[in-house]
Parts: C-alpha cells; structure tokens; sequence
C-alpha cells in the first residue's frame, strides 16, 4: 500500500488536469470527480480506514476501531476552481491520509475516532455556491435552492447527482452527523505568501476575513457597432469598465480586496454594442464594516455610470460569509503542539473562504496553512514545496494525535 | 407562388429565430444556414429564375431568358449576427424577388440579366471573417487562409462547408462570374436613424467608412481572488477597462465609432483573478487617418494601463476594410430614377461594411437604405414598418428596370 505522503500525491495528480493548460477541471460529480472520489475510497480503504458517503455527498473516510466519543475531523476537498492548482485542496487530503499512515505505522491508536472528509464543491467551480457540502451539512442553504442551482450548461445539481448515482433528495443539514465530531482541522495550502515572509513551513489559522460575490447584471440594447451613434448608445460594456476601476480603487483605499474575474459580454459579437454584461465581484476585507463600505463604494460608481449611459443595473448578492474567528483555545492548543514538535508556526489571517469557516459556526475548527513560495494560487503555477508538504504531515499528525490521543 | 413581399417574408422569418431572445441565428453551413438556402433556391425556382451557387458558397438566381451582355446583380445576404434581427441581409433579398415578381408580373423583360446573389457569412458571425463569401469571389482573402478559419467549437470552414456537402478546395477568385457582372446594387435596411430624422422612406448609399477590427490580448496571472494582494496581482481586466474608457472617449473626440462588444476572461471564475483577457475593438471613422489615429490613441491607453498591472498586452489588427465610394454615376444614376418614380432619396454615408463595399473595387456598385425608425440593428428589436419595406421593393424595381432594361 502506497502511503508516503509522496506516493499518495502521485497517484491522485493525473485525475481531471487539463493538458493543454495543465490547470485541473475537477467540477462536482463530473467523471474528473468520480475519478477522485474513487481515489478517496481506495486510499482509505488500504490504509485500513471505513468510507462513507454523507447525505450531502460529502466522502468521509474513518479510523474508529477501538475508538469512542466525538470525532476529531480533518480533510479539505477534492474540486478545484477552473484550471485550478493542485494543491487548493488535495493537499489537505493527501496530508490526512499520509499522516494517519504515519501514526498507525508508529503505533498509535486514537482514543477518540479519527474522521478523513473530502467537501464536495468547496469551489463553487460548477454550481457557483462555494462551501456547498458544508452549507448543505450545516443548514446554512436550503436544500431546495441548491438542488435548482444550474451549471453554465444548465444542468441542475439535482440532476447532476442523479447522474452520479446519488439522490438529491437527501440533500439538508445532517445533526448526527455534527453531533458525532468534536472539532475540524483542515491543512490547506497558503493562498498568499506571508509564511515564506516569516521564513515559516507551516502556520495556523486565525480567521477568515468577511467576504462575499455580488452579481451586477448591466442592462444595455444591442445595436449595430458601426452605424450607432455613440449619444444613441446605451452600451453596458461603459459602466462594467467603470466597475471594475472603482473596484480597484475601492479596494486600494481600504486596505481589503476586490476582483471581477467573471464576465460575459451579450450577445458576444465584435460588430454589436452589448446588450447585457453580467459581472461578478469578488470582496474581501478585515471587517464586516469595511467590507460594506467598499461594495457600497463599487456599486454607487457603477450605478453612476449605468445612469451616464441610459444603462439598467441590478446588483445581487450571490453569497455572504460572515467573519470568521477559529476558536481561540483550540488555535492555541495547535500553536502549542506544534512548538512541542519543534515548529514555530505563526498565526495568520486569511481572505480565503474555507469548509472550516463554514464548520465554524457549528464546531470547534482550526486551519493549518503550509507555505506557498510564490503566493499564486488558483492557478497552475500553485505550489509547496515537497519538504513543506512532508512538514504539514507531520504538524497535522502531530494535531492529530494530540486531540485524538488518550 | 407566393410573390409578394409580405409572402416571401413571412416565408424566411421562422428559419434560425431563437425562441428564447427572438433573435435570430443564421451562422454560415448550419442548419439555419441550409434552411434559408432551401428557401432561397424554392423561392427562385418558383419565380422562375435559374439557381446557382458559385465556387465560394454564394447563391445566385438568374433571370437571363432572351437576355445578353453582363448583368445587373442585386442581393445582400442571408446569414446574421449572433441574435441578430430579421432585417439585416434578408431584405436585401425578399426585396430583389418581390421586385423581380412586380416587373414579371408588370410584362418587364430584361435585354441585360439580372441576377440575386446571397453571400455567404457577411456578418462573420462563425468564422470571424466580415463579407467572407464576397471576399473570396473578389480574392481579396486567400482561400487557403479562410479554409483555416475556425468557429469558436473548433470546426474548421473547411470541415463546416464539407459537412454542408461543398468542395472547399474550391473556393477562390472567380474571374469567370465577376466579369459577367455589369454592377451590383444593394439594398439593405439603414442601421441607424438618418432617414427617419430627414422623413425619407428610402435613401442612397454615398460609401463607406473605414473600419476595422481590432484582438486585445491581455496576459495577467491567473492567483486567487481572496489572498493575493493588490500589489502582488497582474489582473488583465484592469488593463481592459481602462481600454475601454480610452475607446468611448477617443472616439467621441474624434467624431468616429468604438466599440468593444465581445470580452472573454479566462479562466472566467469568479473568485480567481483572470489569467487572460481577450477583447476585440470594433472601429470606424469618416476617414482612414482618423481612424489610425483613434486607434492608435485607444492602444496607447491600453498598453499604458498594461504596463502599470505588470499585464502583458499584444495587440492585432484582424481586419480591415478601406473608405469605399460607391460609384458616383451608378449613385446619381439611383438617384435620378427614384426621383423619376417619385421618391426623394437622400443620400448617405454609413459606418457598416457590406459586400456591395468589398465588390465596389471591381465593379460600380450602389447601396439602397430602408427607414429604421429606431435606428436600432444587429439586435431582435431592428424593424422597419411594412410601408417601408414596400417602398423599398417599389425602388429598386425601378432601379433594375432602368439598369437592365433596354
């Protein structure tokens, strides 16, 4: 049974990378998915462990023989954002699976059961709702709104899992299962390069920053782009680019972030003025307050050129996640096992929204970051190197043995 | 045989509508493609003319019993914009056989032939190439390089036209037909609202303006939308806004046209920063220094914008078509007629290419334009009220009359 940390990163990589871009597509119950989950259920089961499929079609993998009371959970997931990287992600799942190798070879045997879960969507990559496994098992969406979220190719999740063999049906907030876990600790990749400032392979979570996507629907008319006089034109494309600048001086002036990633123009032609521009934003920033502040900023400047140019607009909020602080006493309960192990791991806060972020609200839950030497991330330039990697195994075996320990 | 106008009309207008925007969808060697073709080649036949498709896929329908010397060709073309309206092109044609029916019907025999041509993909709404089908008949693209066009699902033209049962080895300069044209007059619905403003039914082309277009390419880096700073970030849709600004404001001051209808981000997730942004710049201008000039302006924009974000910009012009004068004889010829059947015509520039434009360097041609109340096109909403339409048909019957009669 391959086990190394090494082996098991190996054997999962080929799964949904695209070869010309070398970016991954591993999009919820696609076949990149059911390739992946096929890889979480035989790893789990050579390395001794129970697998099981959640209601939300979260895939968990338990080491709870001889084991009793409340889990402690760790995991990440398997999806990725379009031409994603390889480690957002994966790499908390493989470091789960390679550290329980590592404890069970050493001997080790957890007092309380040791839970391996694999979220399904993190992304939000294919029905647009990131944390949807975790949102479903907490009841933080409705069942029904997600079973009639539809993907670019208007496929519905419902449907989506019906043809994944999984039934839709079951979808909603899973209390047995929250009751029966203690705490979650998801090691993921650093999405950022403060580690690799502070000289530091691995580092703790602290809390998520406030964030959320907003959708702005500029309504324009299409018109021929030749022969429409520019005062005759109510050209959408005009109060999108006036966006996407006050975006980023919104963002520039208070300290948060703020991106339009996704566009699309219609009907798409280059001879025809747009009839519609559909744009998502992306915000972040330290607080709540802040973070109102700047979307308030971007959409009073969009909303101003949308006027200018005879432009409807409707903004929408897609998603919202509250700030997150990890719970103190477990942050400083990891911070301290890690010393114990000889690791100064500086505590860091992250824009990032994560399963733990979600489980939050529930659970006690902690993140491990590992070191990202170059801060890219969703991206297939994303990469830790192998020795950081081999250092989180170890930090989260440590963690693990810790809080699953006598 | 349905001759009327209102017949024929109501004849095409199902084929390639979408049910969804009302727009319509005729790309080139679709099926909506081969529907109007069938309507084309039934319509003709049942007014009894002799159908024909040239080398390039252009259809033509001969009225030529008893008639000699070179013809008089009429016509526009069948294909449209992605949804785009009813009118764009096929008026041009339900026009030249309802005129054709009238003079039969009126005992008309024509001493020259008088023949309707459909041009193939003038809008270049699948292969990208405006007036694609006049062009090559003219050989003013090479035909090897239009067989290497693809469509945005990667078929080839090539593949296109042999699936559509055509030889595209074919396609080429056809100095055969050209020099069996006399002239060619198009008519066409205006794109915008010069003839409303002025009260006129009916109007005269004057020519052409230059016009263009233009592929940005803006390369960032792909980096997650949530941690990368601002500082750290190579975002291309900064770059691209601010392109956009530049061409409004260039053009405005240049009493010119610019237009950016067509943007796609990669990979066009919301919570990742783009890697790319691809955007192509449709521009116009009364004269071609003009138009280099604001072209030029909008570059220099661009690429200032590119620099600052550390975004890489190429820029490529994909087409370009010069200031094109219709022939003034043929043009005050029209004129005189109209006048004789009691319309005043005015006469007008346009800033939207037309094969009548691409054929002007080799034959005398002329445009007729039909009143847009709204000035609208290139849209579901382009409309011309049926009196008009009908005044339409009235003058170019008498323009062919008057070209091919004795």
């Amino acid at each position: 049974m391959a086990a190394s940390f090494a082996e098991l990163w190996s054997e999962l990589l080929p799964f949904g990378r695209d070869e010309l871009t070398g970016g991954y597509r591993r999009y919820s119950w696609t076949q990149a998915d059911a390739a992946c989950r096929d890889w979480f259920a035989r790893t789990a089961t050579g390395l001794g462990l129970r697998t099981d499929c959640d209601r939300n079609g979260n895939l968990w993998a338990w080491w709870d023989d001889g084991a009793s009371g409340r889990a402690v959970a760790t995991g990440s997931h398997l999806d990725s954002v379009p031409d994603g990287g390889a480690f957002d992600g994966p790499l908390g799942i493989v470091s789960a699976f390679a550290a329980i190798a590592r404890l069970r070879a050493s001997g080790f045997r957890p007092a309380r059961p040791i839970g391996v879960a694999a979220f399904t969507e993190e992304e939000g990559g294919r029905f647009g709702v990131a944390c949807l496994g975790s949102r479903l098992l907490t009841g933080t969406i409705d069942p029904a709104v997600a079973r009639d979220r539809f993907d670019s190719g208007g496929v519905s999740l419902a449907d989506a899992m019906r043809a994944a063999g999984r039934d839709p049906e079951l979808l909603g907030a899973d209390e047995d299962l929250l009751a029966d876990l203690d705490c979650y600790v998801e090691l993921h990749i650093e999405q950022g390069s403060a580690l690799d400032g502070l000289g530091a392979a691995v580092g703790v979570g602290e809390g998520i920053w406030p964030h959320g996507r907003w959708r702005f629907d500029f309504a324009g008319r299409a018109d021929h782009a030749g022969t429409t006089r520019l005062a005759d034109r109510r050209d959408p494309m005009l109060p999108f680019a006036a966006a996407v600048r006050a975006a980023r001086i919104a963002a520039a002036a208070s300290g948060a972030l703020a991106t339009f990633g996704k566009v699309v123009a219609e009907p798409g032609a280059a001879n025809a003025i747009s009839s519609a521009v559909h744009a998502w934003l992306d915000a972040r920033a330290p607080d709540e307050a802040g973070l109102d502040g700047m979307v308030e900023e971007i959409a009073a400047a969009a909303a101003a050129a949308a006027v200018e140019h005879g432009v409807g607009l409707e903004l929408r909020q897609e998603s919202f996640t509250p700030l997150v602080s990890f719970d103190p006493s477990l942050r400083d309960r990891l911070v301290g096992v890690l010393a114990a192990a000889g690791m100064q791991a500086p505590v860091l806060p992250t824009g990032a929204g994560h399963d733990a972020g979600v489980l939050a609200a529930r659970l006690p839950t902690a993140m491990l970051f590992v070191r990202n030497p170059s801060g890219v991330s969703h991206s297939p330039a994303e990469h830790a190197e192998p020795a950081d990697c081999e250092a989180g195994v170890t930090a989260l075996a440590a963690v693990l043995a810790d809080l699953a320990g006598q």
